[in-house]
Parts: C-alpha cells; sequence; structure tokens
C-alpha cells in the first residue's frame, strides 16, 4: 500500500487540521503532510467560511478516502486498535466520544468569536456574550473528566478527546481567557505534548500570507 | 441490565432526537422514550439554541451514558455489530461516516433557515442565499452516493448516513426544495421507511405547544 497522506491547510489558523494531525501522530501512521496551497481559491473560499465544501483534513490511505475528523478518528481506531485512540472502558468509550461529539458538531460561537490564531497573544481581549457559555461548558466538560479519570489528560492518557479540544486550549491561551489551576494545568499538558510541540513549530514558520483568514478554525 | 432509555425532545422540531431515535431503531435496541417536557426552562433555552449544553438525544444503556448523535451512533455500532449501521467494506464505511461527519458538524446555514417541522409545508420558501451552497452540497453528496452504490438508501441498505441525512429529507419536502428525480425517489425512500413512518406519526399527534419554536433542529 502506498504511505498515506494527510492533506491540511495552515497549521497557524486551521483547527480542523491540527486535530486531523494529532489522530494520524497519535496512531502511528506513516503519512506525508500534504499542505493545500493558502493562496489557492477555493481552499481561501473555504477557510473564509463561504464554502460548505470540505477539503481538508482529508486522509488518503491505500484505497480509503476520509474526510471529516471524527471519520478520520473512527477510521484510524479501527485501523490501528491498539494505539488507544479511544479508552478500553465501554463506559469511558462512549463520554470520549460524547464530548468529541460535542466539539465538532456545537461551539460555533467559541469557534467563530475566538479563532485559532497561534502566532497570537491578545491579553485584553473581550470575549463576546454570545461566546461565553461556550466557554463555561468547556470548562465544565473538561472538569468532569479530570476530577473523574485524574488527568493529566482528559481520559488520562491521551485520547481523541485531547485532539478535539487541543485548539481550545491554544484559543484560551491566545486570548487570556481566566482558568484555575487544574484546568491551566492541562493546557500545560496539551501544550507540552511532543506532537502538539511539533505543529505549533510549523505554525511558527508559516508565512504570513494569510493573515485576514482571522475567522472559525 | 435494566431496559435502555432514550431521551429526546419534541418529535416535531427536533431533528437530533429523530437522528438519535432512528439509530437506535436500526440497532434493534430495546428502549424506552424518556420525551424532556417540552415546557421545561432549560430544555426551551436550549432548543432555542441559547445554552451549549446538549440533553437530547442522550442514551443511558446499564452503565452506559451516552449523548451526541454520532457518538450514539458508534456506540451502537459497537454494542449491535450485526445490525449493520455501517457498510461492512472499509472504503465504503469511511464514505460513510464522512459524509455523517459533514452532517454533524457542517450545514449550520440550511439547519438554521430551514428548521425541521414536520407539520408544516411551505410551497413558496425563498431559501435564504447563504443556505443554497449547503443545499448543493447536500445534493452532490446524495449524487455521489447513489451513484455509486446504486439506492435505493445512500449506501444500498439504511445506514447511519440515511439516519444523518432523513431531517434534510423531511426539509426539502417541507420548504420544497426542488430536486431531479433521482434525489425525489431518494426522500421518497427515507419517508416511506417504516420508522421514519412511525416517527412522523408521532410528531403530527403532537400537540402546538411550542409552536414558536422554529429555529435550528
Amino acid at each position: 500500500m502506498a504511505k498515506a497522506t494527510l492533506t491540511i491547510s495552515s497549521k497557524n489558523y486551521s483547527s480542523w487540521s491540527l486535530r486531523g494531525w494529532l489522530l494520524c501522530k497519535m496512531s502511528g501512521l506513516d503519512f506525508d503532510e500534504a499542505p493545500v496551497d493558502p493562496s489557492d481559491a477555493e481552499m481561501r473560499q473555504e477557510l473564509l467560511l463561504l464554502s460548505p465544501t470540505v477539503r481538508v483534513p482529508r486522509l488518503t490511505h491505500g484505497k480509503v478516502q476520509v474526510w471529516d475528523t471524527l471519520a478520520i478518528a473512527e477510521y484510524l481506531n479501527e485501523a490501528f486498535p491498539d494505539a488507544g485512540l479511544y479508552p478500553k472502558d465501554v463506559a469511558r468509550r462512549a463520554h470520549c466520544r460524547a464530548i468529541s461529539g460535542e466539539m465538532h458538531s456545537g461551539f460555533y460561537n467559541l469557534r467563530s468569536a475566538l479563532p485559532m490564531n497561534l502566532k497570537a497573544r491578545q491579553e485584553r481581549f473581550k470575549i463576546f456574550s454570545g461566546a461565553r457559555p461556550d466557554v463555561e461548558r468547556v470548562k465544565t466538560i473538561w472538569h468532569d473528566c479530570l476530577d473523574t479519570y485524574d488527568g493529566p489528560f482528559l481520559f488520562g492518557r491521551p485520547t481523541v478527546a485531547d485532539a478535539m479540544y487541543a485548539p481550545v486550549c491554544t484559543r484560551f491561551r491566545t486570548y487570556a481567557v481566566t482558568l484555575d489551576d487544574r484546568l491551566e494545568a492541562y493546557i500545560d499538558t496539551v501544550l507540552d505534548w511532543a506532537p502538539m510541540q511539533d505543529w505549533i513549530s510549523g505554525a511558527l514558520a508559516e508565512p504570513e500570507e494569510i493573515e485576514e483568514l482571522e475567522v472559525e478554525f
């Protein structure tokens, strides 16, 4: 089988690309990154939320073509059952999928008001009131997991849920969202995680061509 | 193990409830429905998109508590591997998960501009321009599946993808969206499907208490 390819867009701005990439790293898949050209007109339409076409992340692995972050997670979980992408216990696994699904389908206000931007730091950012319930819900989800499973990741070891919430960890730092010590320690854990460090280095090295693309993601 | 319970809200308005309920029916799970009281203040907040808290659908099965529609799908697929919730072939299964994931995380404009309302029929509805690319994307997804797998459901037999797109079938009829014969035949297939008929009967029998809740879903 040919080596797998993961198509991604900006490492600085694309939170879905980050999630898909983390999942591939966690699974142990041997893959090449295929970055979409940021000047590609169709790509810009998509990043600006003007097109519903979903082009990233997209994984090509032999005869399998899979896009959508959770679909990639489930594909990798089946292909690499020993990688531990989900918890082994059935109830914990259901919990992990539930909060991963919440991130996937919801938090629209959080995603649009606090876009991922790894190069930025805004100390006096005022959170749009519509996004505040989303921030509170994230805090509740994290506390629930950390209290129940005792950290340092949401379900002890890294799982799909940490990949899903990793961009939120970066946003809370970028926009200086105040959290308690336990949640700050969780964010440190995610940001210090080796694959995350690798991604952030790539983001910081990106040219500034798509400066205005600070929407969603 | 105690009998399973699926918590749902309005059968007329809640598209996520419909999806979760169809998945339970397809799996063969023996379950009771637990409707949330439509006058419940917190429930109304949620239906009106004022709260990010996800309360429906929620499945309780023994020690497992699982919310979020795709998480329920994956839980049921593991618990009932012979029910065929996903296609058996790995590439088809990845495709099925990808388009299910697209519906789960996207189509925000379609969902807000054309809310599910099984009792309504609006022959002269003007689709908000922002929702038109969503409608086109649904048509592309359906054509791609029906051309590749030859119908009558998206992947031949009913799968998770049909449950995910079932509310869209009802919306296209409610708002008189014009489609070609092949796509109209697919909608007929879904609307004539026994569990769908069962749900629609329940929706039509619902009292009109929550008339103003025509947002999202």
